[in-house]
């Protein structure tokens, strides 16, 4: 693999590995061969740091770099926790300096480290040299940032899965099976009939492993099939407020924040046409959105809104829809609903403190869910419908499965997926094995890509490891 | 010393130590006796986190407690530094745990820590453990938040000096001379005339130690005036730009802003009367405001904000007032000045660009700067104008010289001076030791305060550990 210019120059390294803000501590990951030493310059017991053995944590001061017998300035009082290759995060030297938070004295800490010698790292540097000295495999490594970036319990508990491996262990059984399948093919394409005593002609289209491979597609499928569910978790299920203006869709917008303490981020888009939150609605994270109210109008920046929201519409995963109960349900709501086509959707009969739903419960819109956003009735029974429609569309999930984390992953499942299809597709149609075999090939490599390894060597490995006829 | 509900029970407890955020890692911080007991029952190498030496870092998993025999899921992927006590932050066993950054994995490792029977740390816990374990005095402890909440390097470098201990060694060293002095006065109180040869009656207002005592007087007197400049180093210079309607005054606020790149809040407070921000000018940190024009008006809510903006003025430590280049010095800018007596300003003559100053450099108000707030014309020379006119009132710092650190330290030391002072003059007058004395000590006792150290006993201690005559 090529890798970004400046990322692969093995320099040492530093950078902050805590958020800034008002804290007791703010940590600094240094990482690279010479690490150490270039530490020592900076740290009060240098010697000491130099003669540390691995996994094994020291006190004292940074101090300001040797200027021609001066003094050194003290800048903060620090832990330094020391590792050595490779048993590091990275698989290099490194160290991580626990200093004082705050701005100032990280600050103070970066200065004298760039003065020893370090530079920035680069973002994802750290990681990416992880990768490189084989600590990780590129899953776990996109796990790392998806674990950053978990909002919810359950991606968390998603991003970890991964992180443990068993996106990898899958991608790799998978890619093993279709190895040895394709080690197969290549027998009969290499060797002549009077050697392996089979008459290529003859075996033309009879893919030896097929069933294997069958196998191996299905759980690429299935693999493919899990983004639905986890880019849930990672993006927020799209819940869209809609119905008519005064119907209370604001009130029910801050209801739902209300309601659902564990709000993930604070109202961060607004614009002029809707207004969005991250609630996290029974663990699943959902990016509610309170739209325009929907009417005629003439003024030409409203419909533009109204427009917008449409578009917003189209994508939601739920319509959260609000009939105002004191109105009852209009032709102008029913004509919306019936717009919605297969669009899945939640009907609410709001200000039933004020105009309670009808006895028989049911309206021209059918059963709608009855609450007050004024009182907050009916609020928890909300939850737990949003919650559940939207389990409804990601599956039940078994923690414990396999599953992709990133687009770029499912991408390439589902192109080795389609390649592995047509390899099937082109055996069934007892076509030669050397148009199947490179169908095959291309699904390793775009698995290989997954993990990150070398697509080609790996089989050519398992080829001559296994098949070793002396030649 | 007594502790408020709750610090004092000593039992395990667990923190935040770095800002929520997306960041690479967060730190969990552990203490109390017991601790690693409790958390290897949510480590997956739990026997060897039992078993491990202080000041070492064990690589692992956080995961869920022991639940009748079920898989126990994973929580994060984390470091471990053990620390045994007393060689700890607090004094105490304890643990801090390094796990990925964001919000979730953080959540997740405190929720296990929790169910594994930590309870959530007060604010300032750990530093009151520390402190009340002997590993820091109070001067000490106090930098600690100093250091963390320090907005400029002086403000950092001021901090540690105090973390390093130079506070409190200044404070312990003239708590040590009047002991010594009060030492010498209690053996004219303990002691008759022939037990030690001296006629009570002819060395009253004979002080031993005067000199001694006056000296420590002038110390204490030292630090009492350090606290002007730490107080601006850590809530910074009040700098208030005034000036007459459209004579630039925004223009100005914006031009600091953007020239003096390490802004170091992005503008707090802002309220109908005035904006405000801190700029760190030359290293000094600078509470910028903008007031309100000046001008007679009949709008009430107008003239509230200028009233308002005025008493801003008073508070000032320097005003930045600026003269509109296109009309030259009016008389309501003369009356203006005039007002400020002999309140710290800088007169700029703004517009440069369109009006240049008089080629004599002299107005009706003085030698101006001039600026153009427009072209950033003379923003350089402003900035050190505003650094000098700060530091001016500031006076010079020795860097390594002690200085209070917070408003408490700064009360104690000056109504340790006013004892002391009392004392000197008591025995000035010829009073008698016996009513010198109640001073002395009360001053000691103040100075004891400073460092937290039990106020009696080490008193009794050293003269008796002096004394020391067999009775």
């Amino acid at each position: 693999m090529s890798a970004a210019a400046g990322y692969g120059d093995g320099l040492p390294i530093a950078a902050f590995a805590t958020a800034p803000g008002k804290s007791a501590l703010t940590l600094v990951r240094c990482s690279g061969s010479g690490s150490l030493e270039l530490a020592a310059g900076v740290f009060s017991a240098g010697e000491k740091l130099l003669r540390a053995k691995g996994n094994t944590v020291l006190h004292g001061w940074i101090v300001a770099p040797e200027a021609g017998g001066q003094k050194r300035e003290k800048i903060d009082e620090v832990l330094v926790s020391v590792f050595r290759a490779p048993k590091s995060y990275t698989g290099e030297d490194g160290l991580d300096v626990s200093c004082h938070g705050g701005t100032a004295a990280g600050n103070g800490v970066m200065a004298a480290l760039r003065a020893a010698g370090f530079r920035d790292a680069l973002p994802g540097e750290f990681t990416f040299r992880a990768f490189m000295n084989g600590k990780l495999d590129l899953t776990r490594c996109e796990s790392v940032m998806e674990l950053v970036s978990a909002k919810t319990e359950t991606g968390r508990r998603n991003a970890v899965c991964r992180l443990s491996g068993v996106l990898e262990n899958e991608i790799n059984a998978v890619k093993k099976t279709l190895v040895e399948v394709l080690a197969g093919a290549e027998i009969f394409l290499d060797y002549s009939e009077d050697e392996i005593g089979l008459d290529p002609e003859e075996d033309a289209g009879r893919l030896p492993g097929r069933k294997p491979a069958e196998a191996a597609l299905a759980r690429l499928r299935k693999l493919a099939e899990s983004w639905k569910r986890e880019r849930i978790y990672r993006e927020g299920a799209l819940a869209v407020i809609a119905g008519r203006p005064n119907a209370g869709k604001s009130s029910l917008f801050n209801l739902l924040l209300r309601e659902e303490r564990s709000i993930v981020t604070e109202v961060p888009g607004t614009t002029r046409d809707w207004i969005e939150a991250w609630v996290s609605v029974h663990g699943v994270p959902v990016r509610l959105a309170d739209t325009a109210g929907l009417r005629d109008c003439d003024d030409p920046v409203e419909s533009l809104g109204i427009e917008r929201s449409l578009g917003l519409l189209e994508s939601a995963e739920l319509v959260l829809y609000v009939i105002n109960g004191k109105e009852g349900v209009t032709g102008e709501d029913l004509a919306f609903l019936e717009g919605l086509g297969q669009k899945p959707r939640l009907v609410l009969w709001n200000k039933t403190d004020l105009s309670p739903m009808p006895p028989s419960g049911e309206t021209a819109a059918g059963s709608p869910l009855g609450i007050s956003a004024k009182t907050g009735e009916g609020a928890a029974e909300l939850a737990e419908a949003i919650a559940k429609a939207v389990a409804g569309q990601t599956g039940t999930a078994d923690s414990e499965a396999a599953a992709v984390g990133t687009a770029r992953q499912k991408n390439l499942v589902e192109a080795a997926a389609a390649e592995l299809e047509e390899a099937l597709a082109l055996a069934a149609q007892e076509e030669p094995l050397d148009l199947v075999a490179p169908r095959l090939r291309e699904a390793v490599n775009l698995l290989g890509e997954i993990t990150g390894e070398v697509s080609t060597a790996d089989i050519l490995e398992e080829m001559f490891g296994k098949f070793c006829v002396g030649k």
